[in-house]
């Protein structure tokens, strides 16, 4: 499989980029290889300070950089010859088979929309990350900011497309699916978790355990898969952040406050979507790069594309509450 | 001041509330008494196991316990010589200043309603935590769990009553009051936060510093006071309690950490309402206990209710966006 990682959109690009790529060489599968997109003169200069042979990866030379302060959809209509656009032209034409940047989020979404779109079924993408449980490995938290506002018919959505994406890349069979809400029972929430329970308790598409707390997130003694609107998963997501730093600062290395760190799960799937696609912080270091691809591979192994189109046709899922 | 204490309603009850109660002692100010309310011959003997002589208490002798699995609205009504029952009776009258429980938490608002009642002008009253700071003493974080579902105008007023607790308990001149949003742009946000933005920013009762993110509560760099709904603050609420936890389980022992324990707070003020009442947990400890005394005779200094009625009277509140 080939991995495509735009090397020009982060905060310290393309250094950390590179690096990062470097670093992922020997800890890809066989048969994976990365393809890097932007500058190849500057992509060259750093393989050769690092004593890394260039040729390991496909270069693709691009001339434009979209950044950090660019309207995102202007850009990505307009600076045709940049890093992102080129990525997202080789993945909707099949030369890669995933897309990884630390670059500007709302022109990534902006390339999502105009290139690969969203799989025939499904109401809207959402953005999905892995955070480390106290007793095991990894569960899964959705959606992470990209839709503020949500209607049960996506959180259920959400919810099939995380069982989905688990079962393929962490091989849990029949992954447990909680919604995040504020009490136990079926009758707690606001308005949109209630309506949420009434249609996830009737779901075909995957195993619903019923609600889970904000205390029982990081235990992973209820649920592999967390599923919530997108303004509560991210300020659950920063603050988890916030309390590794608080960890560091406080000078306590301990194994599952790093995995709270951005670094070990390196970025963000984008799921709901015609292809893989992975969206990282700007400030990416070489090892969150790392991690970016090797989530990357795994997304391209959990072949969720095809498993949510197979489901989708088995099982209509439940109509549109607009309509 | 008379601080009410309610024995009989938490799990551990009335063994942890007199023994709490008996802890409080040395650390009230001069002036400050506490009127227990429960079983008086449960309470002497549990004086007497531990050495103290009981009528440093004002005991209120009392037959009915509401207990956690009663109906909140039904128990309140019917079960008229409980301990909570009794103290609500005497907080309305004036006997006593202020009220806690660690009880049933739906019959403590029962209570509040049937009793005390809502400020005029606040339409939805609402429960605050402190929670430690990084750097520095304590934040206030409200609605933590009442108001699931808020309107632009709630989340005001709960800046409003935020601000002016906090000036009252912890002294700060001009509390810092932000929203609790995804991002820090007055663009940011779902519909609610952004309704609330516009609104807040326009505040003439509290001092309005914007959006924080979710890594930024703890820091106190931005804010003294962190405001939004209620779905929301109860799962940041629930999620810094389970990092509590998982600190103690990972072996450390750390002040800030330590902090995050419902211990160290002991409960959770109303605010909005015609008298100071705090709802502490059910399994509350004789430290829980002790500290959740300890707040109530802060919130009684706060002289809240004046404070509130005051501002109301000097500038009108916004507009109900119902109407």
């Amino acid at each position: 499989m080939k991995i495509g990682l735009d090397t020009m959109g982060g905060d310290f690009a393309p250094k950390n980029e590179v690096l990062g790529a470097i670093e992922a060489l020997s800890e890809l599968r066989e048969g994976s290889s990365i393809t890097l997109f932007g500058d190849e003169s500057l992509i060259k200069a750093i393989c050769a300070e690092n004593n890394v042979d260039s040729s390991r990866f496909e270069i693709v030379h691009t001339t434009e950089i979209i950044g950090m302060h660019d309207h995102p959809a202007k850009a990505f209509a307009q600076k045709t010859d940049s890093s992102m656009v080129a990525g997202f032209k080789a993945l909707s034409s099949g030369m890669i088979d995933g897309f990884a940047s630390p670059g500007n989020t709302g022109a990534m979404m902006a390339g999502v929309m105009y290139t690969v779109g969203t799989i025939e079924g499904i109401l809207r993408p959402c953005i999905s990350c892995f955070y480390p449980l106290v007793e095991g490995d990894w569960g899964l938290l959705l959606d992470v900011g990209l839709n503020a506002d949500c209607k049960p018919e996506n959180l259920y959505q959400y919810a099939m497309l995380g069982s989905l994406y688990v079962k393929g890349a962490l091989n849990i069979e029949n992954p447990r699916v909680a919604l995040l809400n504020i009490g136990e029972e079926k009758s707690k929430g606001n308005l949109l978790m209630k309506a949420a329970h009434a249609m996830m308790s009737e779901s075909k598409h995957f195993n619903f355990v019923g609600n889970i707390e904000g205390n029982e997130i990081f235990t992973g003694k209820k649920a592999d898969v967390v599923v919530c609107d997108g303004f509560t998963g991210n300020v659950v997501l920063k603050m988890a952040e916030s309390f590794y730093h608080l960890a560091v600062t406080q000078g306590m290395e301990i194994d599952f406050f790093s995995k709270l760190n951005y670094e070990s799960y390196g970025g963000t799937p984008v799921l709901g979507i015609n292809a893989p696609v992975i969206i990282g912080h700007g400030s990416s270091s070489p090892k969150a790069i790392k991690n970016m691809i090797l989530i990357t591979e795994k997304m391209i192994d959990a072949k969720l594309v095809e498993k949510v189109k197979d489901i989708i046709k088995q099982t209509a899922l439940p109509e549109n509450t607009d309509k």
